[in-house]
């Protein structure tokens, strides 16, 4: 299996995407931090991975890819053999799981993330959290949210019936903002509560949220860990962290 | 072949990219005109096809489908035996598409779709030009247009050495720019230059311009047809249009 290594950030959600579908995949690979503090992603070492500077980018052997959903793609294609099967090959599967991979990225990510920034982000950084942004934003949310009540009322999973790449794209969010005031915004539609509750049990997610923690304590990264402990609430297990 | 039917607007640049596959594959469709002006998008009949509300939307039969980079991947892969081949199956070649498909997304059409708004859509609509955020997104094209230079120095097409789908993705919204003043950020730039220039030649395209131009005359968009030609400056053509 040798020769899969991620360059990545730990807290960095798009790092986070591809490392879910690596474990879904059962897919063994190294991790390379990437420090952004220092600026390493904007070195020419990191750029010839990434002309874009941006985590994560990914080495296959001599295939050199970035942008986290290409990569999830790649993985899952390439690997479709091993560990969940996360593409349907049905044509009208196919379909349905082609147009919610897109809505993840046109409508949910386009205001989740900007609520995560403020919400999670912000906090993270020492910055402060605008409130009168963070609200509006959850209105938006909202509105997504409502399609994707409707959509899970008929469909367990948001692109059909199976769990596949659609959803887990949509985790790393999800992770973030269901440990923040914006947890109300998925709760309060049952089905989309339903659905992001089974996104963040899946044992691939597990090991993404554990390998974090791990992560950050390997690069002795102690300010960032007491942060995301404080974040998610998991005071029992800073001892191992430091 | 029937069955294909595409609800979209002519001027819509997402409604484009879905027509200009369907050209490359060589696929008959019928075009149904969602009257956007007088809100059909958010009409229930409409929602029923796509719960956003936006064109295009796509009917295959019984599969129903919306978000035109969507739909785009369904057409390539369903009807990978007609017309242009538009995917690659060699992994490497495979990869490449993939991070390129992302960046059309994440980069050019971030900067892009907004200029786009900026120096073509608000005079076809009777709005004024904000001069100061053109010349910033004209600066911040400028920045993603770099790196896609560097990128076709090397290869002839933007994900390779073949025409593909990442290449047709971008022909909607460069074609509108080509035809504004940020045609200087594509052309001072010799292989991006080049690049944009033979994919606005295919003749896939040249049948989506000229649908464009037949569908305002069918639906008797006078005004809009008189604001396209004023834009493209194909005057010798517009008594066709009436």
């Amino acid at each position: 299996m040798g020769g899969l290594r991620v360059h990545g950030s730990p807290v960095s959600t798009a790092t986070m995407r591809v490392l879910a579908v690596l474990h879904e995949k059962e897919l063994e690979y190294d991790f390379v931090q990437v420090d952004m503090k220092s600026g390493e992603h904007k070195t020419d070492k990191f750029l010839a991975l990434n002309p874009f500077g941006q985590v994560p980018a990914l080495e296959d052997g001599d295939i050199k890819m970035f942008e986290s959903r290409a990569i999830t793609q790649y993985l899952a294609h390439t690997y479709a053999d091993r560990g969940t099967q996360l593409l349907f090959k049905e044509p009208k599967k196919m379909a349905d799981q082609s147009v919610w991979v897109e809505v993840e990225v046109h409508h949910f990510d386009k205001v989740a993330s900007k609520l995560a920034w403020e919400l999670c982000y912000k906090p993270m950084f020492g910055m402060k959290t605008d409130e009168a942004t963070a609200e509006e934003l959850k209105g938006e949310l909202g509105k997504v949210l409502d399609v994707y009540e409707a959509r899970l009322a008929r469909t367990t999973f948001i692109s059909g019936d199976a769990f596949g790449l659609a959803d887990v794209h949509h985790a790393p969010v999800v992770h973030y903002l269901m440990s923040s005031p914006a947890k109300e915004v998925f709760v309060a539609r049952p089905h989309v509560g339903k659905w992001v509750e089974y996104i963040l049990s899946r044992p691939a997610w597990a090991r993404v949220v554990a390998d974090q923690k791990k992560d950050c304590a390997r690069f002795k990264d102690n300010g960032m860990q007491r942060k995301l402990v404080l974040l998610f609430g998991q005071q029992d297990n800073e001892a191992a962290f430091e």
